[in-house]
Order: C-alpha cells, then sequence, then structure tokens
C-alpha cells in the first residue's frame, strides 16, 4: 500500500505521515463549547477527525485520540474582554454553569452517536483541569514570556516574537494584527492588543471561578489546549485538528504558549477542516440559518423542505474533501440522500448476485484506488466515487453483462463494507430507521388484506396469511371487530 | 395529595419530605467508579434515585441532581491501603488512566440509557474538582482535625468523635471498630486504624498525580463527595443517596468531613437502596455471577436463559421496593418481562375501548391509590399492583362487563401513561424492539402473497397490494426473479 499523505497547515503543503511513536498516534481536536447545542459547524470537524482516527486504526496505527470539551473560559470574542460564553448563558438561563456544561454536553454527545462518530480515547473538560493550566502560566511566567496585569496573566506576544515566528501557523503578520485590533473593553490592561489572556480575573458577577496565585479567575480559552494535550499525548504529538475558523488565534496562541512551557514545538502534523456555508451564505445565529443537527434530524427548520437522515448529513459531508468549502442546500442533501440509498442498495444486492465461473471486473485495481483516495489527504469525495463506479459494476453483473465468481463476492463484500462501513463510517440501518415506524402500517394494511380474502370466503389465502405470520413470530387474534396482532 | 414521606437513614423513620429552599431539591448520588463494565449492582441506585428524581420533578419541584463519576481515589479496599482501582485497571490494560476512565464512562451512560435514566443535571467527575478538594483538606486541617503524615493527610476520627458522633448514620460504635479493623500495609502512617485519608500521597508507580502542599499525590475517595455536593448544591442541601454499600465507611467519612469544612451537617435526608442478590447469592465477581447489564441484554452469560431487554430489567428492579432486598433468577425476570408485556399491553389497548354512557369504575380512587404508595416511601411495588388491577379493568370494560366513558378514557389514559412512562420510566416501544427486525421478514412474507395472486392470475388483488403499500411509503419493484421493495 501506499504512503498516507496528509496536508500540514503549518507547511502549506502536503507531507508523508510520520509518526513518532510508531505504531502509536497522538491526536488531538479541537471540541465543542458547549453553551448551545451542536449545529453543522460541530458536524463538519467531528465527521472529518472521525474519518481520519477510523483510517488511522484501520491502516494500523494505534491511536490516542483526544478530544476536549470546552466548558470554561471561552470568550464572546476572541480578545479577551467579554463574558465567558458557558456563564453567560448561564445567566441567561439562571442555572448553575455546570447544569449548562451538562445538558449541552449530552445533546452533543447524542447528536454524535447519531452521526456515527466513534467516542474519542480521552474527552477532557477544560474545567477538569485547572491544576494543570495553572502550572503552565507559572511556567510561562517563570520564563518571562508571560505578564501579570490587575490580577490577570497575558502572554507577551511581542516579547515571544523577538525569538520565535509567531503567526507561522496562519501567515498573520504582526504589525497588521497590531494596526488592525480595535479597542475593546478590559484591553487597556495589555501591554498590546494582540496579547492574549492566560488566567483571566474574574469579575464579581462571574460564577465560574478558582483561586490562583494571581487572582479568584479563570483560565483563558487557547490555555486549555495546550495544557490538556501536553497531560494526555506529551509534550510533542502527531497531529493537531480543528476547523479552519481555530487556526487563528487559537491554534497560533496554542503554538506559543506550547512552545514556551515546553521548550519544544509540540505538533507535527496540523489539520484544519473548511467551513460550511448554507444556501451560499456564511452560517450563523444572526443569520437565521444556523441550523441545528436536531434540527436537521426532524425537519422543524424553515429552511429545510424536510428532515434528513443522520447519514445523509454524514454522506453530504464525506462527499466533499475535507479542505473544501461545503454548500448545503435541501437539492445538495436530497441528491445525497438519493446517492447513499443507492450504495446501500449495492452492498445488499452484492451477497446475492449470480455467480459464475470468471470475474470480468478487477476488485484488485478498484481497492488499490480507493486507497490511494484515501492515502491522498483523505480524498473521500474520490472514494466515494470509486464506491459508485463499483455500484455500476454490480447493477452490470445483476443484469448478467458482467460476471463475477463466488470467491470474489465474498472478497469485494468485505471490501465495500470496509470502506462504506469501516472507514467512512457509514451504517445501513440505523436505529433512526423509519422502519419501526412502518411495520404497525404495514401489519394493519396485511390484516385488511386477510380480512378481505374472509369475506370473499377465500379461507385459503386468509390462513395462509395467518400461518406466514406465525412462522415471523406475529400471532394474529380474532376479533369481533377485525384483527388484532401482537409479537410472540 | 397527601405529603410525600421518605425513610431517612439517619433518624432511622419515616419523615415528611420539606426541602430547605422550596421549589428546589438539591439531591446528591454517588455515581459508579469507572474502572470496569457496569452490572446489576450499578442499575438499582440509578433506577431507584431516578424514580426519585423523576417524582419529585412530577409533584412539581425544581430538581438539581447531581451524580459523580469517581475516578480517581476509590482504593481497592477502603482501609486507605491498596491501589487506586482506576490505576491498577490501567497498569493493567496498559493505557492512560483518563482512557479507562473514558471507556467505563462511555459504556455506563449507554447502559444507563438503556435503561431509560434520566440524564443527572451535573456529573462531576473526582479529577476535575482537584483544586476543591484541596481547599477542603486546608480548611480541616486548619480546624485542627485532620493531620499530616509522610506527605499523607488523615482526619482524626478520635479527636470528631469527643465532640460529633462518628456513627451516627451507621451506627457504628468506634470502639467496635478500632479493634475490628485489621493491620493492613500503609496502616502505620495512621494514628488510629479508623482515621481515613484525605490526601494520599502517590508511590512512584502511581498514574494519576496532583500537585499538593502535602505531597505529589491524589485526593482520598470519600472526600469527593464531600467537596463536589458543597460545589454544586450548597453547605446544607436535601438529599444524599446512594447503595447500602456506601452506609459506611464512605458516606460516614463524608458527614464528618463536610460538618468539619462547612461548620454545620450538611444532609437533611439520606437516601440508601438495599443490595441485590443472584439466585440467593451475593453478588461478586470472584463469585462468577456478577453479571454485567451488557451480558442480560445479550443473554451471553451462563446464568442466563435467555437476553433480556433493559425495560425488563427496570421493570423488575421497581417490582421490589428500594429498601428491600432483591434476588435475581431467571425465573422472576420471566415473570416481569411476562407482567411488563401486560402492562403494556393495556396502555395499548386503553384508547380503542368500547365506550358507553356510563363509567363504572372507580378512576379517581384508583389514582389516589397510586399516588399514595408513591408518597409511602415511593413504594413501586405496591404502585405496580394498582397498575395491574387496572389492567384487570381494562379487560372487563373490553369484555363488556364493565363500562367506561370516552371523556373517562382519556383521563385513564393520561393517568396510567403518568405513571408508567413519566415517573416509573418505562418505554413501550423501545430502539431495542425486534420490530427492527420484522419488517423484512413482513415484507418478504407480503411479496410472496402477492406473487402468488399475480400467478393465480388474481390481479385485482396483485395491485391492490401494490397499491396499499405505496401509501405507506413503500415502492414495490417487479423483477425477472420476483418483487422487490424499498423505502419512497
Amino acid at each position: 500500500m501506499s504512503e498516507f499523505i496528509v496536508y500540514n497547515t503549518l507547511t502549506r503543503r502536503k507531507e508523508i505521515f510520520e509518526p513518532i511513536h510508531p505504531p502509536f498516534v497522538g491526536l488531538y481536536v479541537c471540541g465543542p463549547t458547549v453553551y448551545g447545542d451542536a449545529h453543522l459547524g460541530h458536524a463538519r470537524p467531528a465527521i472529518t477527525f472521525d474519518l481520519l482516527f477510523r483510517y488511522l486504526r484501520h491502516i494500523g496505527y494505534k491511536v490516542r485520540y483526544v478530544r476536549n470539551i470546552t466548558d470554561v473560559g471561552h470568550l464572546e470574542n476572541d480578545a479577551d474582554a467579554g463574558r465567558d460564553k458557558v456563564a453567560a448563558r448561564a445567566l441567561l438561563e439562571q442555572v448553575e454553569p455546570m447544569e449548562v456544561v451538562q445538558r449541552y454536553s449530552d445533546n452533543y454527545h447524542h447528536n454524535m452517536d447519531q452521526l456515527n462518530i466513534l467516542k474519542p480515547s480521552i474527552e477532557p473538560r477544560a474545567s477538569g483541569h485547572i491544576p494543570e493550566q495553572q502550572e503552565m502560566i507559572a511556567k510561562i511566567l517563570s520564563e518571562g514570556f508571560a505578564y501579570i496585569s490587575n490580577g490577570s496573566v497575558y502572554f507577551d506576544v511581542e516579547k515571544y516574537s523577538i525569538s520565535h515566528h509567531y503567526g507561522k501557523l496562519s501567515g498573520r503578520i504582526l504589525e497588521d494584527l497590531q494596526s488592525a485590533t480595535r479597542d475593546l473593553d478590559g484591553q487597556e490592561e495589555k501591554r498590546n492588543p494582540f496579547d492574549f489572556a492566560l488566567w483571566k480575573k474574574a469579575l464579581p458577577e462571574h460564577i465560574m471561578r478558582w483561586n490562583s496565585p494571581w487572582s479568584i479567575g479563570f483560565p483563558g480559552w487557547h490555555l486549555e489546549c495546550s495544557a490538556m494535550s501536553t497531560k494526555y499525548l506529551g509534550e510533542e504529538f502527531d497531529i493537531h485538528g480543528g476547523g479552519m475558523d481555530l487556526l487563528f488565534p487559537h491554534h497560533e496562541c496554542e503554538i506559543a504558549q506550547s512552545r514556551i512551557a515546553n521548550g519544544k514545538d509540540s505538533v507535527r502534523y496540523w489539520m484544519h477542516n473548511n467551513m460550511i456555508t448554507i444556501n451560499g451564505q456564511k452560517m450563523g445565529k444572526s443569520l437565521g440559518n444556523g441550523i441545528l443537527l436536531d434540527q436537521f434530524f426532524t425537519g422543524s427548520h424553515a429552511l429545510l423542505e424536510k428532515p434528513y437522515d443522520p447519514m445523509t448529513i454524514r454522506f453530504f459531508i464525506l462527499q466533499a474533501h475535507y479542505r473544501s468549502t461545503l454548500d448545503f442546500s435541501n437539492e445538495a442533501l436530497q441528491a445525497s440522500e438519493k446517492g447513499f440509498a443507492r450504495l446501500m442498495k449495492s452492498i445488499t444486492m452484492l451477497p446475492g448476485l449470480p455467480t459464475a465461473d470468471k470475474t470480468t471486473i478487477d476488485i484488485g485495481a478498484w481497492s488499490s484506488n480507493c486507497y490511494q483516495a484515501l492515502n491522498d489527504d483523505l480524498n473521500t469525495p474520490v472514494l466515494i466515487a470509486h464506491l459508485f463506479d463499483m455500484s455500476k459494476q454490480i447493477n452490470l453483473i445483476a443484469d448478467g453483462r458482467e460476471s463475477i465468481t463466488s470467491e470474489d463476492i465474498k472478497i469485494l463484500v468485505q471490501h465495500f463494507r470496509q470502506f462504506a462501513f469501516d472507514i467512512l463510517g457509514l451504517i445501513e440501518d440505523t436505529q433512526f430507521s423509519p422502519d419501526n415506524q412502518l411495520l404497525p402500517k404495514v401489519m394493519e394494511m396485511i390484516l385488511q388484506v386477510r380480512q378481505d380474502a374472509k369475506k370473499n370466503k377465500d379461507f385459503a389465502l386468509s390462513d395462509h396469511i395467518r400461518n406466514e405470520l406465525g412462522k415471523i413470530g406475529i400471532v394474529v387474534k380474532d376479533r369481533k371487530e377485525g384483527a388484532d396482532w401482537e409479537r410472540k
């Protein structure tokens, strides 16, 4: 098999993936800030790095996948002023902030299960790692790259920039940042507007707070990822992922902090998924198009023509390459829905295909092409195109225009399921399937057919139906007003 | 409605439940130590306090329900020697302890979902509250009720006993404890064998460890519940629950710690569920009868005759009063399974009952009896007996031997569903239902009936079947070798 190539945002090129300590791989991905329900913007990174996690394991690596939960410190704007998102939501809802955290974490997990996202190996919470963050702050202070101002601690970006390259991930230039930064409330504590908070002194009304050597307060948002990735993956690890919206300032700040605290660059490969638009527009609460995942699954949003199964959403996201932007529309989703059904249909048909003495299609070449697509920076649209190609071949076999041996059917079933289910993470028949709703309707209909048969004195048919249902495990009970059924 | 009465383990009598700050209720329940998969011993407290949570909400309280996850500090024996359970498991599995925590927490949550346990309002982890625990230790030290020994901190039970009653919850007597305690490794650090650890210095091989003023170490097991209940429910709160096995030493130690740290008694009502036996024997790994919940649901254990649906387990547990012991056996479970099906059947039948001008059964008295059972310390076996009584009445109505008005049917449906679903937390048709497997079989059978009709030139019937299926949303596709179907 060819080598696995990934695009490294840091070097801006595709590189052969070589882990630091094979066969182990350390993977850290920025998870949700739990102050609201999950929307499409949460689904894309989750699916992208679930795919990466699945593929790394598939090709033999032992992966420790850490995906955090941000439950404190993520301010409403990224400029260290404004309010903590979780605490603000808690005030709004008049509850303890940890109740907000719990509710939205639970909802997030539920949505992730629906999308068939594997659980990460460790899912640490920012609020659960206050000592680790404080120790990292103390280290950065003692190295001279942070300063205390009015009880808060800020990272000294200007000093860092003398000896290090601040902006190497995002390509931002410090001078541009300086002039572009607006003056915001609370900014006067900083030496420079681009400095960022490691520790924020809590205002009296701030409800999430801890003691520290500097003030009663809370950690800055960027810090948690440095502290928790170091704790669970070590000072140097393989892959850090996240949405492109986190590239600056979040990941740029992580690089700077970790560099000073650990004395080395922590991350080998930075990977970022691109953004999602809806009907060509940027997604956002204020624009009224921030469609929640729950709304997709139930169809309860003005922009949606119908509900979409979680697998439709997953398949749709995988039909684009993770580094491309992706536009959601009803038309596109319905096309994905049909395409997904077509694929699943092929998988169902496969084992029952007519067999021959000779196989006329090239399964080996096809499988190798599929791997080539995955190895090329997880090129799922190309992989899915190959799967569709094979669907066509399967139809040709069914129609007798190509042929396959029974041995090769087994191989093809195994490969097809592997790509579709194990790696792409699609699921055939889900708990969300509408079958549960269909059975009572079908049974009602079939009992009506039987009732009609009885009326027409066709007792052979009515008995046949009752007997056949009995074999399946369904008991028919005749009553005055018709028939009823139950499971044995 | 009469008052809600609960049995308070502390006073050893039934008391009227009166919350400190109505309509708010603070409820703390000891959750799992996540070093293994959940078994029956986890299901009983989860279901017991889920019932309490549901009922408190039903009668109008606003409940903050905190159920912790013990992910550090729970030693293999309760005498402060031995190893941390999670860390020991991690060494065994050669993984980072937080991976063990994550895996078993995820599995626990999955099992709880299957049992239809509502999520608690907050689910704090011990490892996520190190600063809070350290602050509590510092407080107890400064009050003079703890001492430092070789880097560990112990609670001074003897000193506490001079001014307070150690043993008031469990009824244990200090002198008896002293003579009964075995000499165990590590015990020599203590002034008295019954003293308990607030902080343990970590041995070099111990992998979960934090800095502290006393040593690099980890908090004692009992401390987390005092620290986290205080943080999320306040220094005084309403109800503390847990299994009877936690009464001593865990809850007794909690009382002592919180009393000293908070200067007052923290808990008003202590509630404990009784234990489970299997075929009359104590449950335990060493006895080979520690059946996991997953094994119950799949039937994969030598002691099980068949798989049992999560709702059978739930119903079975609720058929006993929570303060009674409960013996599991295949016979008893299968009786519950049948009983549960009978109840569900009644609920299904209810809306379609024949109606009359007059109702001959007393719905008001029945409903009031149901509430009386719940108000009597959650007497679910009596409540369930009332539900079965009503099932009988429903059958009598169906047979024309009692009668009901259409108005009363609506009332009865509402009440019945309320007791069974909202309060007892049963679910009618679960994702675990076999319906998903049945539909393809039923469809195969119906398409065969249609095929036969075509063979017999009964095109009216074959067209009728196709059209009726179309109305339900099922498309029939005729092929050479028979017919196939798919959802529209």
